[in-house]
């Protein structure tokens, strides 16, 4: 069957960016795919349909995703999304596919083929495709430019004639993709930056930013990349070395998010109650929950004169990069799979199978299907 | 008489500074002063009242003016707050010497001696008094985290598994010390940085910041470090320069501004209509109604999906650090003429004649005079 691209216009709140970018539609046409696109899909992201030379651009949801077999998205569509979706059609997105039993069963009752890139294997094939890496890699960045414009001083050192200034000091905790962009921003900008993983390779990569590894004592590595839960006793340790970097710090910046969980919380309201005065912190986990007892995602409160920003889906701030490199990831993991205008996808290889979440009406990861509670 | 100095809670909308910290507070108690300060007053700038010791604190502005004889203030104190002064008081601040002629009338009418350090002599003896230029490096600042923090795009090169982002390209207008400060801090985030000055002397200051010197033709040196107004022939060939950098740039900063004058128009609406898609216009000189044609002071506006910013009193958005260079310019302004607790100005000094805005009823400064129909 000839391939069949379909993209809308996101339809989450604040979310600005779009899964079709023009370079990786020229080169999906180039493959021989046939491109339908929602008018005004890639507007927030200052995208105009002419942008678009190869794709025929229509009026709606039904009339994009009417007649495609494959449909990129950035979010987990609505269930009506779902419903406009042709029967057996494959679906990949940041589908987030831990959340959301209903819709979930949505793309099972319309045998969807469903890509969650969240379940992307961290092999080196797949860096790619990674969209979580990119996109982490855009949200340490506005966390660290969040926390130099909230911050009361200047994050450089400055000699002025009134005087020297000293430079910010701001402790990140969590050093994946994200907690290392925000490092490398507040360097960049001049702070004196701390840092903090329970996995033991993220001191070298803290180190090699030029910033100074906060050792706990506590290691802590997981699966995929990613720490694994801390018993009580691991967490009384870790926090007690903490709290003292923390109290110190102009800045801080959590990062320490766990797929399918909620984040735990590692600023305590007794840590905030030692915090300077004026003092900022940013928690990038506020998604799930936040890393600080005291955020509120999507807000930002004042807590003994410190402000506690939980701001949501950072990338969409900065939808023109962010776009064009999660359009690339979607074309690094689909393409290598068209040949001649069609899809043929081969369900063995490793990324495939890694990634998929549903198909023929069932939810094949086995994960998912535990935590959905399938199993 | 021995010296009372005062300092009360500005209450300009916004304003988050303060006149005296800590450190300025002890200098002043050591030689000899007295020093009261409303209650609270420091709260903004993150200062609670305990972190004063050498400081009397007092409940209101009757309370901390009443038997003072210095008065420092970050802003122009209103027509209430002047008449709160004890007649032939000495003041100090930024105090808008420009602009409220009712102002004026009210200071000499209570004979205060004021000093409106926007006159300060810019001779390298006053630089440590400057706080138009510690002021001004706050406002470049904040100006470079603005941009970076609104634009759609990263500001350094990244190069990720998923291809190679190219560095944003930053236009900066006007080379004073916040355009400067806006150079430094848009370079430390990686961008290419492009900057234009119709002074002389700035071409050199830009290169050595590692951006790149738009040559315009146009020189237009004037007097006190400032740039004098362009000729219409001037005018018109600036703008055909500019338009090319201006519609290349992912951001344009602006900060050209006349001290007592309406700010230049140098950002035409047929540049904007030229600039590219989710463009950033960040306009340093919106409190003087702007160097953009469409720039609303305080507001944020899009034209043509070119988002310009008019931000205002962009030093309160780090009250920490702006207070303390503030402060300390006050100190090392005044501290000269402090001999065992006593004021003892002489009026021939040159700063101290140069600064000097009103005394003893009379408007004394001629270019005032001449602004302000006295003359």
């Amino acid at each position: 069957m000839p391939l069949t691209i379909a993209v809308v216009r996101e339809r989450a709140p604040g979310e600005s960016r779009v899964a079709l970018v023009p370079e990786t539609a020229k080169k999906f046409a180039a493959l021989g795919a046939t491109l339908r696109m929602e008018q005004s899909a890639g507007i927030e992201s200052h995208l105009l349909d002419s942008d678009y030379p190869e794709v025929a651009m229509v009026a709606g949801i039904r009339e994009a995703y009417g007649a495609a077999n494959l449909i990129l998205r950035v979010n987990l569509p609505s269930t009506a999304e779902i419903e406009a979706m042709p029967e057996g059609a494959v679906l990949i997105g940041l589908l987030k596919p831990f959340e959301s039993k209903e819709r979930l069963a949505a793309l099972n009752a319309r045998k969807i083929t469903a890509f969650a890139l969240e379940l992307l294997p961290r092999i080196s094939r797949a860096q790619s495709m990674d969209a979580l890496s990119s996109q982490g890699a855009c949200a340490g960045y506005q966390c660290g430019l969040i926390a130099a414009a909230r911050c009361t001083k200047f994050f450089p050192m400055l000699t002025t004639a009134a005087g020297t200034i000293r430079p910010a000091r701001v402790l990140v905790i969590g050093a994946g993709v994200a907690g290392l962009q925000a490092i490398a921003t507040c360097k960049r900008l001049g702070a004196m930056v701390e840092a903090y993983d329970v996995r033991s390779a993220a001191r070298e990569q803290i180190e090699s930013l030029g910033a100074k590894f906060v050792d706990t004592g506590v290691h802590a590595d997981g699966t995929g990349g990613y720490a694994r839960d801390l018993t009580d006793e691991e967490k009384a340790q870790q926090t007690e070395k903490l709290a003292k970097a923390v109290a110190l710090s102009d800045v801080v910046i959590t990062t320490a998010a766990i797929p399918g969980k909620k984040a735990p919380i590692i600023i305590t309201t007794d840590m905030i109650a030692r915090m300077k005065y004026g003092a900022i912190i940013v928690d990038m986990a506020a998604e799930s929950g936040g890393n600080c007892a005291l955020t509120q995602p999507g807000e930002h409160v004042v807590a003994n004169d410190v402000n506690i920003h939980g701001p949501l889906n950072l990338p969409s701030r900065m939808p023109t990069h962010a776009s064009e490199l999660y359009a690339k990831n979607l074309y690094n993991f689909i393409s290598p799979w068209i040949k001649d205008g069609e899809l043929t996808i081969d369900w063995s290889d490793e990324v495939v199978a890694g990634t998929l979440l549903c198909k023929d009406g069932v939810t094949v990861n086995p994960k998912i299907r535990e935590i959905m509670g399938e199993a």
